[in-house]
């Protein structure tokens, strides 16, 4: 079988693995407290050309969704998403469970348009009733989003300069985030993240980690006492160096990059292949996560080869599937996979 | 100036008024025990045809809503609801203070047909994932809706078979419910909604009451120690009586049915008057509340002698408006209004 | 039987509800923005010596005081309160099912001391833990308090340097602050209240209204969009006018004067009668609500023929009872109820 | 420096770590759904003597009680637990922030005795007033207790029977549960806790995992949706086969066990050698953790050699601290330790 249903199947990059064994006997504080934390969190920094911010590991990526808009928003917000956004579908209600609704808007191949936004805005504050409904509070965007899209710098400039019209946070959820920062097709940069959003995470754990996510907040105490709301959340590692060891890691000799930079060109590879072969593309993504619209028929012969997500249906005939390669992806898996098609 | 902008403009029905200043001076237990909550209890069960239901006495709707959907959901629930109904848009976001979602389905003319529910239901458990997602655990309707129309019988008994297949509850909000019962193009009793609705709130506040909803449970001890839920979202009134005696005077020699006639009585007046005019009216509504398209230049001039609701833009140069009877309104009012028109 | 049981028993004072029916068929717009409640406003603001206050209406006490506290904690922070606060005990977990601890301390006769919160805040602050628990982010006291007591000026004025001094704010539930005001060992006055405090409310419901309190804030905007929270919270009365009609009449002619003073003239009358009868205090408390501990033999025989509060058990032996008086309780009850005795 | 602050300072046993590398880089799904987690639940499901049970695997401590409490009560209800209880204290508000209280109880030495709970749910019923407060919904207990003491079984049998009588669940958090097993003052095991709670979960982050902990849910379907709950709480690992490898090695050839008898072993030999050396116990504790009573003026001193975990202040003059083994505590460490005291 060829696996290519998702990004996140086997464990962590060799090297990340590496480190967690070399340094597993040593003691150190709790809470993320501990050196190898220090020395991620400098690092970072240093990627994001960001000299103050403040970094925090957390574990996972809805928790952090969920931790980060909690700390964020006030009782009477909302936070604006897109409506294909992972925490409007996917984070079963993470975001309610804090108290908060998520306004759901209309998405461009899953981004989250700067006129969309605006207009909502606009639209917003003059109707008169608007003090009986929920205040969008903030707004969230995945980068790359659920359907493998990118933001343009001008467009994530756009969406700053309504945040800062409207004085709310721009948060940019990056559990893919090497891949964006490595596709071919972008003009967005770590630096550039840093100085358009208000905070925003690098992904980890399906970006060469075993698991952890680091959130980056530019201008420091932003959130006053986040480290209480993450440890509230549950979402404080005891052993937090685990996650300082992997993102030192992550973030020594360009690791985040190449790991980037490799799952990008086997997906450049395997786009390559489909087209030659015809297939038919949902969308264009320029990066790791490939949608295809296949006949029916034809997707029940590929699934005895094949794994890859079911996305949704197209029509009655027709469904709509994700393919995705990762750090781990090798060009022969592309071209068993390609020979299968 | 002529006021046809809501149905809450003035205080209670001159017989509930009287009946909260004769018993003023009495001494009774508070939070719902005393005798004239006894009392109105059972004129209620009789009026629903259900003699074994609960009914318990709240303050205003947006209250009722959260309490019973925060009293009847489960942590990984969420509540089915037509995206104008009024807990999706303009309740402050208190369903999701309480920590669930709410599910938004298209609404046609302001109903949520059972096909669309249907639907919804079949997809969701359909797909793999939906696990990672919020779970419909209950559906909510408004009867009359937000748009003023009606659910007919056959609709109703479908949305009660669904819920029964998926077994969760059917909630009805009935803040307008006297308007409901009272039209002339329903098939639709108390003791319909008592027999197809797992729960349902008969409207006080907007239908001749000072204030007070009374919700009403069909099965008994079907939500357990909703008494305290009741007092832990704040919504238990110390001087429980107030409501009791409210909903007695309602409830006695047909007080409810004359104010639901009443209203439609006056529309129905309006309604014709309008038509003859040769005004647009948005939707059909067979209730108290009326919308119509006006255009904008119109709209000016008409708000120097008439306060309407401003409703929603139809498009650059039309506004929809709606106009609201009720118990108080008088023919001469709506001869006026149609004199100004 | 007699009633002392509570200061809630009856309806509103005649002057009250005589101008909700004066007022009764009026139309006005809802949700607090009618001419009464900005009248209300006023009267309340001169009365508190505080013109620049923003004033809010509810309904209830239980439901104020959840609004308020979720409205001023952050997500990291709790309340602190007496352990024998209402918050602490009575009102069904309403603090928590907003998010929040309520940070209980022990009370001297139901007051929580300045030294008992410094203390505590001191410690707070000193355990290098402190980051692992929940922040103190506001003090709520009751005035009178649970048991009836009373804090001095020089109390409050502790309190609030040191809520000055710690950066929280300090909340009072003003409940029953009619008998606090005019009581004949009080040194503390409504003004002195809006200078300490950085928010309370004036309670109605059992000082002479149907229903209803009136939250003052003394700096304006100290709660952004608080009227959205009220919203949220179910708490927004649609005929809001009634709340302002209601405190309108209160602050009228020093009607809430008047009704605390007659109260405390009730009690002060009882106290005299109990001590000539050599009853036993549980504590001295200068307010309408008077303690008395009793032989369980004794009480069996009470209970033919008064109405009473059972408060607790002291001993096997003996039980701690409440006595209530209020505006609407008559010289010639007090002597009635001596005479069971 | 000498380090027995506490029993997560390194990372995993090594034999855990070992089989985390070997299968690095399988391809596995997400979320709990592969072959390891179910290796490791049928291991786990065997030391329990419990074949029917379910078990969910969770990252942390404080976030598996958070999602285990949120998903066993109803929002009427509150948790029972010691006022030295993790949830009471040290985990920021996380019963709070999902709505409930902890109803906090008196402890005697860390435990919550069954004469404590049973005299608390029998005043609580009996009091007239409880539908106003919130309900004990289930009770919680930690074993080890944070003292390190340890209930007999006779004790979790009265609990149970206790829990029998008022139909609430009886939660135990193991997260030292390894040294509670190990101990040579017990008679509980592992199966009898599975036949004793309701739920309660097997700790690897403080016990040899890198991180993890095993709840254990003896009656299937107790909880329905769980695994959506844990979702929405943000403690669903991605690459959940992470927890089922180290769940599988910790229950593979007693493991589990041998990590708890070394860490015993480890502290009888500290015991002894204090005792020995003439020092003041604060408490009796069976388990890994040393509770020890110093004079200020010693602690200084000490704290130049040795990490220790500081607790509480005794007195003026006198500190509490904890030293803690564990599996990594070699007896040369020990020795070192006991040589600096």
């Amino acid at each position: 079988m060829q696996h290519f249903e998702s990004d996140y199947l086997e464990g962590a990059h060799p090297a990340v693995l590496a480190r967690l064994a070399e340094t597993n006997l040593e003691k150190t504080e709790g809470y993320g407290t501990d050196k190898y934390c220090a020395s991620a969190r400098e690092k970072i920094k240093l990627a994001c050309d960001c000299p103050q911010a403040e970094v925090h590991f957390l574990v996972g990526g809805t928790q952090t969704n969920a931790t980060v808009i909690r700390a964020l928003l006030r009782p009477y917000e909302g936070v604006i998403a897109a409506n294909s956004g992972h925490i409007s579908v996917h984070e079963a209600g993470a975001i309610e469970a804090g108290g908060h609704k998520v306004l759901t808007l209309p998405h461009q191949d899953g981004k989250l348009m700067p006129q969309t936004v605006a207009q909502y805005l606009e639209t917003f504050y003059r109707d008169g009733n608007h003090e009986h409904m929920v205040f969008p509070g903030m707004v969230y965007i995945s980068h790359p989003t659920e359907y493998g899209t990118l933001y343009t710098k001008e467009e994530l400039t756009e969406l700053h300069a309504l945040c800062r019209m409207y004085d709310i946070p721009l948060y940019l959820d990056g559990a893919r985030l090497a891949y964006a920062l490595a596709s071919k097709q972008t003009d967005v940069t770590l630096a550039d993240i840093a100085k358009l959003c208000d905070i925003f995470y690098i992904g980890g754990t399906k970006c060469g980690a075993l698991f952890g996510e680091a959130v980056v907040i530019p201008t420091p105490q932003r959130i006053p006492h986040f480290f209480t709301i993450i440890k509230q959340q549950g979402a404080l590692l005891a052993k937090g160096r685990l996650l300082g060891v992997q993102f030192e890691a992550l973030f020594q000799d360009g690791l985040y990059e190449k790991i980037g930079a490799h799952a990008i060109e086997m997906a450049e590879l395997l786009k390559e292949g489909l087209h030659r072969k015809g297939y038919t593309f949902y969308l264009k993504s320029p990066t790791n996560q490939q949608f295809l619209t296949l006949e029916n028929s034809r997707l029940e012969k590929l699934s005895e080869q094949v794994c890859y997500s079911f996305w949704e249906s197209a029509d009655e005939n027709h469904t709509i599937i994700r393919l995705a390669t990762s750090w781990a992806t090798r060009k022969e898996d592309v071209e068993a996979l390609l020979a299968c098609l």
